[in-house]
């Protein structure tokens, strides 16, 4: 069998289903982007992982290398943020090509130190190989939570309100005008789109402002999209969702370069990728006090774009229009 | 400058200059095989990672993907045998390329999972992705150890013993073997040699028993080769060392192997790499105390192998005849 045949979350599951369940020590195993562990003290300890393999996750003449070791931490930071969690240590993986120079590695590490150091993380080890595969870069960072205020994707409930921070779709806008030199938009929309792809901002204030709060029901970074990263807290939480499309929070420069582009916006904000925002679930009534809370520790905007619905109500769009299609779990797999 | 003119620990003490400190919280960071970190519990906290990359650590068709998952955690456990440590969860990222059926990966978990097992090591998550590039196998693993039994490669003191475990050079010689099929040694001398190549034995039971004694001044694990590897613990330890070349415990299979490739068998003892048995140091009055905890746990032999002397010393081996040369430290370097 092909994998393309199962997918992504296919082999993941299928994994998941080979291997021994861990002890009462796991509080979160395979299957999620991070595992939650009760170590020793009074934390839980939570570790991840997420790799940028040279052709497959960036191309190296259209990212420089500080962006790149930026990237490769921020979006395990984007994980870690996603539990409420405290980053603390990382390791990085290389693999090297013969024709990367010392001064190539030199950029990286400014900017996996720059983000490091943005998110209080210390670079404690690692490991280096020559590679005949192309540039590889793969991150594991260890991170800390306090267990109440760890936030799972397995919490939400019927007639909870979908939110998520900041805008979406930004990171595709900034691909399509890294693939197509001809898109000439405004200059400053071409630079946040650009800045969105490339140097991702991990919701890390974002994510414990609202672990503090204890009124989110559920949460998960948004890596692959939205209409497919909602769809874990779906299964996890056994519920549905209705997301309502004209509610996305889109940025003029995402607009106008879809625009030019000839491509749908909404495709963008709902399964372009690579937003590394946040989305949560809370009741009606706590909306407003986590609003408050993001602002105030952020300034980020919190947006409500949806609302869990019973399992039978499945996972929809409602249009513009007000009619209701299925929402599409059109986000990335690598597989398919 | 490329890479090739520094290699990979002139690259490496180039990062870990880059890099701030940690803080107190970091027993050992950056340039050791481990990080050591003191967790809010009891123990210390011990994580590493190790690839393997296609093409460069294996190639596809000389290793079965059940070997390949066993080996992938093998080289890791095998880095926190060297700390004295207890090897706790896994995290594997994995990149697959195109032509990889999910019976491929299911046999690489199968193995993966035999040598977690075998550790007492729950996996726990990971990440996968498309690799354009050929097959990437990453393990992240965590461990933990008393601070008490922690071994580390800073203590060496002249006068002491080295001492390593099982035979040297026997990877080498399965290497030897798989890359050139007209070497036709005896049928069991091919197994055991191509067995400590695809699927080496991490010395957990060993590493924790020579730390359980709190005899042993310094621990690493033989990766690159002896002659390399006990480099790292001279430079920390900031001492000499002087390698009997008569003493090195070598196996029959390896030396039958060599005659029939016609290689000098002390080259592969010295510098063939992928050994992953333990090199340590103690007083010599300790070593008896060392060799029987580590033969009543594990049945495994330990050998005197040389002796630590002052930085001024130098590293030497002592040839048969009694003439002393330099030790090359002619190991697997990456990017030389």
């Amino acid at each position: 069998m092909r994998i393309s045949e199962i997918g992504e979350f296919g082999l993941i599951h299928r994994i998941s289903q080979m291997l021994p369940p861990g002890g009462q020590e796991v509080v979160v195993g395979i299957g999620d982007d991070v595992a939650v562990l009760r170590a020793s003290g009074e934390r839980f300890l939570l570790a991840t992982c997420d790799i940028q393999l040279e052709g497959a996750h960036f191309l190296r003449d259209r990212i420089t290398p500080y962006q790149l070791g930026r990237k490769a931490l921020a979006i395990n930071l984007s994980d870690i943020a996603a539990m409420g969690g405290r980053p603390r240590y990382a390791l990085i993986s290389l693999g090297l090509p013969p024709d990367i120079s010392v001064a190539y590695v030199d950029e990286l590490y400014v900017g996996l130190r720059a983000e490091a150091e943005g998110a209080g993380v210390t670079i404690v080890g690692g490991n280096m190989s020559r590679s005949p595969l192309g540039l590889v870069v793969d991150v594991f960072l260890l991170g800390e939570v306090a267990p109440e205020h760890l936030v799972l994707r397995s919490g939400a409930r019927p007639g909870d309100v979908v939110l998520v921070t900041g805008t979406l779709g930004d990171a595709a806008a900034g691909l399509a005008l890294l693939l197509d030199e001809a898109l000439q938009p405004d200059e400053a929309h071409a630079a946040s789109v650009k800045a969105a792809l490339l140097t991702p901002t991990p919701r890390l204030a974002e994510g414990q402002a609202i672990a503090r709060t204890g009124l989110a029901t559920a949460m998960i970074d948004l890596s692959d999209g939205l209409a497919s990263d909602v769809g874990h807290i779906c299964e996890r939480s056994e519920v549905g969702v209705r997301i309502w499309a004209g509610r996305l929070p889109v940025s003029p420069a995402m607009q106008e370069i879809a625009a030019l582009a000839g491509r749908d916006p909404l495709e963008w904000a709902l399964a372009g990728g690579e937003d590394y925002e946040l989305l949560f679930t809370a009741p009606p009534p706590a909306v407003e006090a986590l609003r408050t809370a993001v602002a105030e520790a952020t300034g980020t905007p919190v947006t409500a774009v949806g609302e869990i619905t019973p399992p039978t109500g499945g996972r929809v769009l409602i249009q513009a229009n007000g009619q209701a299609i299925p929402l599409k779990a059109a986000g990335w797999d690598h597989f398919r």
